[in-house]
């Protein structure tokens, strides 16, 4: 049967000859941890990218002389595919992540793939794997698009090689115990990003480059870094690996898109109902100042972060330099109610999808 | 008789069945293509290093969720040995490598390695393959350790288990052809690195970030990018991948280490000689326009970078925002020629090591 499925542009498919799915507990997700029985690959030589195949997730050869174990040339995407019925899977806003996957590519010199390819790998793919789609209320299958440079040369210089793979994982409810609301602390010494640099896209050293303040965030007691500009350590840009957003009053506060920051997916999708509720909405630079400024005057309603793994995440207490904003630290506010109700409902194929955001794919 | 090699710390080593060197055309050396016939390898899991390894030069398998494929959590030094004689090769500087090495491992949240290991490893290696390091004056083994993430898992965190690796690669004289002095150009847009970033320790993504700038600057035809600082792109940082020094009028003025810059091994070594010399000796921010003045009132003597590469790399023209400083485009300054020749001279041994910067290895 699964030799049945074919792409509609000439990925070549070798399906797997064992279904590893049985070593799979469906009850325990664990994020990242176990993998589809397939993954995409396309790698690029001679200037242009070769033939498209998907194949069984398996091992590959890397030599020590790697350019990606030395210099990081490295993009990524992080999607989500759901379960609506047994005939259909959607994946959600793929054209807007393919989109930011090749403004990274240009940022880090790496070639640009095409939108047609990339959703036929991501059809092809849930199709052949669609029994890895979870099932239940808030899992999803969790989508890894990435490109890695591949010249074995020691030269500080762009690649002339690059692997293009695609890997899928079923992945649990991030709120299975219900919404924890996050703790936040400004850190001392060190910045995510800052503007002319990589911020705004998704390569792998900006993570690497956060791990230390995360962990002292941790050490400290909070569970999450807030981050502020580098340049004047004023302006809030994120938080942890989510774009963050204030609902002072009535108007829903985002920090602007200056170049520093990760144009997040789930964040456009926040600033796209606000506005169709009528919320005031403003995408500009908000200091911390203002923000405590806002809580102690009673206009500070909400606070919370988005992204593909969370939707949102309710804020609950933010510190800065010795000072505390303490919110909600139960549950999160209506307003983040409202949007993780909505967009789930929509990714689920629940409510109608006004603004096309889901691309159904049938299994 | 490669069996007889031993190793002083605990290191096992797997000699080669059959050695490459064969391949190698020592007059024609490509920078980090040709790979000496051993590495050192040592795993780092259960929060310990693991037994260290020496043998024969080889990939190594990964899966597509390899924590550094994606994160970019990855450390390297980059560091040189120099034939002397038939009985002798030196290491340059191995102890001050070793400590910025750890500088990198404690930014990135990799788990610190002993000096023991890491001479050890190197001696053991030189020793393997002294027959892959080039004879000719210029020439050296280019020693590349490095270590990375190995975890298997998509999670956007510290991974648990780590590689160290170590190979060295024979490399040909950086001036074969004469010194050249370098045109360089500050970038429009893009900055290397920030105060509280990346920027002053060896990981990868610091070296992904900057290939698109020095791919523009190439395009408007200057051979390096002049990185100015990220907050105000007033102040000097470095060049390319060196760090860079100014003589103006007897004083010798290099960017101080403000957090952003590289502590570059060379530049350490250009101070000290400088001082040794009798030179004012300035380690301080220095900014564009303080070179501009300079060179319009005829005090701006020299400008080059230095690193392990090249050792020192004159600058014959500098472009800034239309403006252009023009100095010697053919050969290098008077200060930046005795530079090069007092350390080429300590790394051949062909002079008194002062400083107790070379490692000898009998071999
Ligand atoms: C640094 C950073 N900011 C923000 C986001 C949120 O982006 P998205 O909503 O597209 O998942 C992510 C996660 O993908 C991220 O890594
Ligand atoms: C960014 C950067 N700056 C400066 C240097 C010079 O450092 P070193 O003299 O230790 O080679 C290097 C090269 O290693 C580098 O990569």
């Amino acid at each position: 049967m699964m030799n049945e499925i074919i792409s509609s542009t000439n990925i070549t498919v070798h399906p797997t000859e064992e279904s590893r799915i049985h070593e799979v507990d469906f009850n325990n997700l664990v994020f990242g941890k176990k993998f589809s029985d397939h993954m995409f690959e396309m790698k690029f030589s001679e200037g242009v990218w070769q033939e498209p195949v998907i194949k069984p997730f398996g091992t590959f050869e890397v030599t020590p002389a790697s350019n990606v174990l030395h210099y990081g040339q490295a993009v990524f995407e992080g999607m989500k595919a759901f379960y609506v019925d047994e005939n259909t899977v959607n994946i959600y806003r793929p054209e807007t992540h393919h989109e930011r996957f090749n403004h990274s590519c240009r940022r880090m010199c790496i070639p640009e793939t095409s939108y047609e390819t990339f959703i036929d790998a991501l059809e092809t793919l849930i199709r052949l794997d669609h029994q890895w789609v979870p099932k239940k209320n808030g899992t999803a299958l969790y989508i890894r698009p990435f490109i890695f440079a591949s010249d074995n040369l020691l030269a500080a210089r762009s690649s002339d090689k690059f692997t293009y793979q695609i890997i899928t994982s079923p992945v649990g409810a991030y709120y299975a115990e219900g919404f924890n609301p996050v703790s936040l602390t400004t850190p001392e010494k060190y910045v995510r990003a800052v503007v002319g640099g990589t911020g705004n896209v998704k390569t792998a050293g900006n993570y690497a480059a956060s791990f230390l303040p995360a962990q002292k965030a941790k050490e400290k007691g909070f569970t999450q870094v807030l981050w502020l500009d580098a340049k004047e350590q004023k302006y809030i840009e994120e938080v942890g690996t989510m774009n963050i957003h204030f609902l002072i009053g009535d108007t829903l506060i985002t920090p602007g898109l200056n170049g520093s920051i990760l144009p997040g997916v789930t964040r456009r999708s926040v600033i796209a109902l606000a506005k169709e509720w009528g919320y005031n909405v403003e995408e500009r630079k908000i200091s911390i100042d203002e923000v405590f400024e806002a809580y102690e005057d009673g206009s500070l309603k909400e606070v919370f972060g988005s992204g593909t793994a969370a939707v949102v995440s309710p804020v609950g207490l933010i510190e800065h330099n010795g000072k505390t904003i303490e919110l909600d630290r139960e549950k999160p506010g209506e307003f983040a109610q409202k949007c993780f109700d909505e967009i789930t409902d929509i990714q689920y194929g629940r409510k109608e999808d006004q603004f096309g955001w889901v691309h159904p794919v049938s299994i």
